[in-house]
């Protein structure tokens, strides 16, 4: 973490999160209004009308805008990673990616210039990695909630969507670590192949998250309890930026497998703590399936991409411009001088 | 039709349906050994990668680009239409959508907008709709294949992708009707709603259909046929831009129900003859996915989209974009200087 972000107590965010503004009803029903006069049978664009909808709501704003998207990737380090073979790919390739991300070689990169997104990559600290969460936590109290504080700073004013991601080489194992405690089941449910380990990894990520779970069975008494012991800097980083895109009023997408799993962290607090975010994708991680229909999401599309880095989120942008440029800038009948239905 | 396209017959047609060319493989082989040298888990952008190797291979060029997207909507009148209630719109709102598209005020305006795409709208002869298909065939063999030939004039060099639709009252009476008399089954199997008719317009299509191939079961003697004898001019038009698409090497994206049973035409004289061309979205018309199926396609993304005029093709170009953007702009691992799997 290069800017030190404001002091701030894992306690003060378990209150903030209960105290979250809910969805402007008033833009909501003015954009359901507008819809109706638009030139196309009612209901015809399908998914696009829910989503305009939606980005009035979150944003407070008729017609909604998606002039300023925002991709962000938080990247963090794992001790569970530094200590087992959990992942195909060895630690250092966190830092050697984010490098690849700040000259512009990643598949996200690309995505944004399509997108026509800005980037920015939050690096949290890539030199200390969390504490391996077999042996006991693997974040302090204060450093949980730094990195917390520290997401928050990727939300700033002027911003009308905000795509998320991540870069962690080992998090899809703290990921199915923290849906395993978020929502139950065996751990197996939950792990995956990740980047691509063979069977005897699956297996290790499912013995080291029993052992996780074991040793920090005490500990483990509330959703941010159990981001701060098995989680991650960077899934503690999205979920701050998730906390901030709702006091900020910014719609989120979220990507893949480990982004979403860090907002189930305050779905499991209150359900209602994520209607701000759309899930982009179904990722091939094959606990992504299971989670979304744990948290009742439908996500935008699935083209079987298991990448992180944000990259579906950043794809996803692309398609809400389309809602809410048919939303925003489409005759109505009236206008346009056409004939309704049953005209 | 405003320009005079040249001169062709229906055979000229179908001699050159049989002819098409095939894949330029030699370019997928490079798509491909590229693609697994690119900062990333070998397959983990899925699809993507796919994409990208199909348009290198229609496209017959390493990397492939798409600078240059283009929309083509075609826009015709149904004798159905005109002589039966089987849409919940009127006739007029044919030509009333063209002159909207051609202010900028449609869905398909804002979706081309954002995919950067330029828009062609051709009208054709709309004062002068096809003949009532349950009386006799809805076209002229002259008249069809004037209308491919006019279809065909969409597809001009330069362009890196097109994205195919249609705007027509009544054309998904006839689009069923083609797929009955295509794949077989009872018309209701490929009827629906449309733009939103009842139950008692649904029984309305099933019975005209029914009728429709009763009249002209005898002239039915091959696809082109069935096309001429049951289709419309603008499902003519998306014929013969799909078959000039092919011979310029220009991938095609095809939008919902209508679009898609006109391609069929083609795949019913030869599966092959639609290799270079994507279905961008399951339309919430519910033959759609029953044809999705017997063409053993898989959609991009299902947003429950119905709306037609290309809608859904051309907010599939933005996907597109970035499967090209993905494979022709990433770094290699070489030169990221990024540790390769199990490295």
């Amino acid at each position: 973490m290069t800017d030190a972000p404001p002091t701030v107590s894992l306690d003060e965010i378990r209150d903030l999160a209960r105290h979250l503004p809910p969805p402007d009803l008033e833009a909501g029903t003015a954009a359901r209004l507008r819809e109706r006069e638009l030139t196309k049978p009612p209901g015809a664009l399908g998914r696009l009308e829910e989503i305009a909808y939606w980005v009035a709501c979150w944003q407070g704003r008729t017609p909604p805008q998606l002039r300023h998207p925002r991709t962000a990737v938080f990247a963090g380090n794992h001790g569970i990673a530094a200590a087992h073979p959990v992942s195909a790919f060895p630690v250092a390739v966190t830092t050697q990616m984010v490098a690849n991300f700040q000259a512009g070689g990643a598949a996200v990169n690309q995505l944004c210039a399509v997108a026509d997104s800005d980037l920015r990559v939050y690096e949290l600290d890539l030199d200390h990695p969390t504490a391996d969460f077999s042996q006991g936590p693997a974040m302090t109290e204060e450093g949980c909630a730094r990195a917390i504080a520290y997401g928050m700073m990727a939300v700033e004013p002027g911003l009308d969507i905000i795509a998320l991601g991540e870069m962690g080489i080992g998090n899809t194992t703290s990921a199915a670590a923290l849906a395993t405690a978020l929502f139950g089941g065996a751990a197996a449910d939950w792990v995956g192949p990740g980047t691509g380990v063979d069977d005897a990894g699956i297996a290790l990520k499912c013995r080291l998250i029993a052992e996780g779970l074991a040793v920090n069975a005490e500990a483990l008494t509330d959703p941010f309890s159990v981001l701060r012991c098995l989680g991650g800097y960077e899934l503690a980083a999205i979920v701050g930026a998730i906390l901030a895109a709702r006091m900020g009023r910014v719609p989120v997408l979220l990507d893949g497998y480990a982004c979403t799993v860090a907002a189930s962290v305050l779905y499991a607090l209150d359900p209602k703590a994520i209607d701000h975010c759309l899930v982009a994708h179904v990722s091939a991680e094959p606990g992504h399936r299971r989670l979304l229909d744990r948290l009742g999401r439908e996500a935008l599309f699935n083209l079987g991409m298991r990448l992180g880095e944000a990259s579906g989120a950043a794809l996803a942008i692309t398609l809400v411009k389309g809602a809410v440029a048919c939303h925003a800038d489409m005759a109505t009948f009236a206008e346009a001088g056409v004939s309704g239905k049953d005209g």
